[in-house]
């Protein structure tokens, strides 16, 4: 089984550690969400698993061989993001852009891009600078889908996408995960629609890797509780707080990890995993650091 | 009170009419969503109503005067969309970017400015083509709440920005509604996100206002009748249906309109504004002037 090693990454923009030290191992099979809050980095990171940028330390591995400049390891990652795959090919047509993409790739999905410039309504006749924002996504996601690397990146692959074809994206993504063994990782700010797709949530927060657990073992974990007020603060102590909300004289707390017994008159709820992922990309490092050593994450 | 009255624009994009015929009124005091799939020409109406693109035909006019060129009427009108105030201006600090809109705006709210800058933790001292794509909207949703114009557009204002920011954004839009009395147009695809803001609804469909109509009217009109198939296909007769659902043998028709007599084997429910948005922006022209003819929208 193919595997992806991420290691040690490092990088600093304008002074500021914007990586502090990334690490992680993305495997075949899988659909991975990169989640975390504006400006922590998901694009910077996925730029530098696909050597689109150089990191001030680490490296990727694929397989156990660093992919550095290496064309043939290269070739089996793709990264789907708001630039085209060629510099300066915005003034070619779709179909254009397409025939150049097989050029590069002899493997390219043929029927598959037929089927999907059909149902996305995509006019193959347009050049590409004459696009709108959401066509312009729609052309990145079709050729992300067709090209035959085993591990595709899509960076907010939905941006400008009306949410007909974001329901579209998402099943034909699912369809071709079912049909050929690949893995994607997925970054986007549309925490909700894709919650029922990843397995894996990888969440940056401030410069590491703060979550690395299966979409299950999240749900498993999260919990939130509400009651009166006084009643919360009571239990609040030795519980792994990633977030409050307060209604009157009612609270609700979120927490992650053991809740331990609770009181009858505590409501205790499971919480859906757009809710806790908000949680989750929110925290401060500080916080994260408290509670990962109180429940070992 | 300030009005902004759009008529009859058409606007050709390589030989196809893309606007067909566009009329409408904007009045001082609301928040219209402008929704449409994408490609109906969101953003073209959008660029045309602000002089950055001609139409074929058609004119705006503010107050009665047509403000084609008319520099003193169009700095009443406010476009936010991807592309930046002054050209060539990417390699600005923010900072710098936000002196350059005062000097041509000298009623720029500069203490709004450095609320939202500190509430949206927008680093000024980036230089603006460093920017994540997220910052970058952020960038221009301060612009867009900081500048003293009577009419501000957006176009996709949350591109990129994550959970938190985007209530950030709705939550300041809402707080500057409040206190000044201005028009907000807002095109986006996460209608769910805006159905609680935004008063009137203009959905763009096939060259044309296919609905300009408040948010509760549509309330009114909007109903999902579900039961078996056949009770189902026995009603539908005369309705104006808009979508179709199916699960098993049961059926779910979302109606635009009057649905007068139900018999009690048909569950009849309100729909939600998000729902029935999807429903609207997705129809056809031709479906459209029948339901139409029939209820006279």
């Amino acid at each position: 089984m193919t595997k992806l090693e991420i290691r040690n990454i490092q990088r600093k923009y304008s002074g500021i550690d914007v990586l502090k030290n990334i690490s992680c191992t993305l495997e075949e099979g899988h659909i991975y969400g990169l989640l975390g809050r504006n400006g922590v980095g998901k694009s910077t990171l996925l730029n530098i698993i696909n050597n689109r940028v150089l990191p001030n330390k680490g490296e990727v591995k694929l397989d156990g061989e660093v992919i550095f400049e290496k064309d043939d390891l290269l070739a089996e990652l793709f990264l789907i993001n708001d630039t085209l795959l060629f510099n300066n090919s915005d003034h070619l047509k779709v179909n254009k852009y397409f025939k150049l993409a097989k050029s590069f790739y002899p493997d390219f999905d043929e029927a598959l891009c037929d089927h999907l410039v059909e149902v996305f309504e995509l006019d193959v006749k347009q050049r590409i600078d004459k696009l709108s924002t959401g066509y312009r996504s729609i052309l990145n996601v079709i050729l992300g889908l067709c090209v035959p690397a085993k591990f595709i990146f899509f960076d907010e692959p939905t941006l400008g996408l009306d949410a007909n074809h974001r329901e579209l994206f998402y099943k034909e993504l699912l369809d071709n995960f079912s049909k050929k063994t690949r893995t994607f990782v997925i970054s986007t700010h549309l925490i909700e629609e894709v919650s029922h797709m990843i397995d894996t949530v990888l969440i940056l927060n401030e410069g590491v890797i703060s979550v690395n657990e299966t979409a299950e073992t999240i749900l498993e974990k999260s919990w939130a509780l509400t009651g009166a007020i006084r009643d919360i603060q009571e239990i609040s102590k030795g519980l792994s707080i990633v977030g409050r909300e307060a209604i009157g004289n009612q609270q609700t707390i979120y927490v992650y990890g053991n809740v331990g017994d609770i009181p009858p008159s505590i409501q205790v709820k499971s919480v859906d995993l757009q809710k806790i992922f908000i949680e989750l990309t929110s925290m401060k490092e500080r916080d994260w650091r408290e509670i990962k050593q109180s429940i070992k994450v």
